[in-house]
C-alpha cells in the first residue's frame, strides 16, 4: 500500500550530515552519533525526497536544520512555497526572513487567530502532519507526533485546505 | 479501505445537541443552526462511538462539549484513560479537574518538557489526531486539522507510543 509512516519525538540525537549530503566520500569529524537513523534524520529525509514542490503550512519555523533543508531544495529548483502565522514570523530565531532572502514565496494568514498548522506536502504527494512545529525545542524535548503519508484520501485534503489558505492570502 | 477522514477548523458554528442526544423527540430550542453536520460535530461523534475504550492523549483541554462527550462516554461504561501536560493541568477552564471528579483515570507528564501530542484513540481501533487541542479558542478561532484514520499501519505506533507514557508515568 502507499507510505504511511509515524515518527514520534524527541528524537534521539545524532549526527544528520549524511541525510545533506549522503555522497560524501568523507567521514564527518563531528562528536554526534554517526550511523543512526532517528525520528528526525527520517523527517529531514522525508522533506529532501521533493523533487518538484514543497509546500509548508507551519505555525513556528525556527529550525536551522530544517531552514538548511528547505534552502537547499529551493538551490535544487524545488518550487517551494511557505503558509506561516503571522505573530510568528517575527519571534527570535525565526527562518522565514531568510526564506524570504532566498526567493522563496511566503504568505501569512492576516487574521487575530492563529494559523496552528504543522504540515507539509512534498511533490503534491507525501504529506507530513502532526502535532510538531519545525522548532528545535519541538524536535529535541517535546513529546511529540509526525505521520507521514501518501494515502491519497488523507493527503488531497490537505492540499486543498493549503491551496484554499494560500489563494485567500494573496497579496496582490 | 479503513476509515480516513480529514477535518479542518475552525469550525462552522452549530448546534451540536443531535450529536449528544440522537434519538431526543423533542427539537432543540436554541438559535444556532441546526441540522449542519461541521467538522466538530464530526469530531464529537467520532468520540463518542467509542463502545469499549477511550484513551486520550492531549496538551490542553479545555472545551466543555468535549468534556461533556468524555464524561459521557465514561457514565457508558467506556474505560477513559488521559494523559496530559502536567503545566496545564491546573490553567483556568482546564477540565481534567472534573475528570479526575468523575472516576477517570488521569496521567501526567512529570518533565520540564511539554507533551505537545493531541491524539485519541477509540476502542483501540480509530485514531484521531492532528494540530487541534481540546480548546474552544482552537474549535472556533484557530486554523486546525484533524486526522481520523482506522489504518493499521498508522494507528498502533499511536497506540504504543500511549502505552510507553501511560507506564513510564505511573505513580504507584
Ligand atoms: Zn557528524
Ligand atoms: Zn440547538
Amino acid at each position: 500500500g502507499p507510505l504511511k509512516e509515524v515518527l514520534f519525538f524527541p528524537t534521539e540525537v545524532a549526527c544528520i550530515e549524511h541525510v545533506f549530503n549522503p555522497d560524501s566520500p568523507f567521514p564527518c569529524p563531528c562528536s554526534l552519533p554517526h550511523g543512526v537513523q532517528t525520528s528526525f534524520s527520517r523527517l529531514l529525509a522525508h522533506i529532501l525526497s521533493a523533487s518538484s514542490s514543497l509546500d509548508v503550512c507551519m505555525f513556528a519555523f525556527t529550525s536551522m536544520s530544517l531552514s538548511r533543508a528547505v534552502l537547499a531544495l529551493q538551490t535544487r529548483g524545488v518550487t517551494v512555497r511557505i503558509f506561516t502565522d503571522v505573530a510568528y514570523i517575527l519571534i527570535t530565531g525565526s527562518q522565514i526572513g531568510a526564506m524570504r532572502k532566498a526567493g522563496i514565496c511566503v504568505r501569512s494568514d492576516s487574521g487575530a487567530v492563529h494559523m496552528h498548522h504543522k504540515f507539509a506536502v512534498v511533490d503534491g504527494r507525501r504529506l507530513i502532519t502532526g502535532s510538531l512545529n519545525w522548532t528545535m525545542t519541538a524536535i529535541q524535548s517535546n513529546k511529540e507526533n509526525v505521520l507521514v503519508t501518501e494515502e491519497t484520501d488523507l493527503v488531497q485534503p490537505f492540499i486543498a485546505e493549503f491551496k484554499r489558505l494560500w489563494d485567500v492570502n494573496d497579496p496582490a
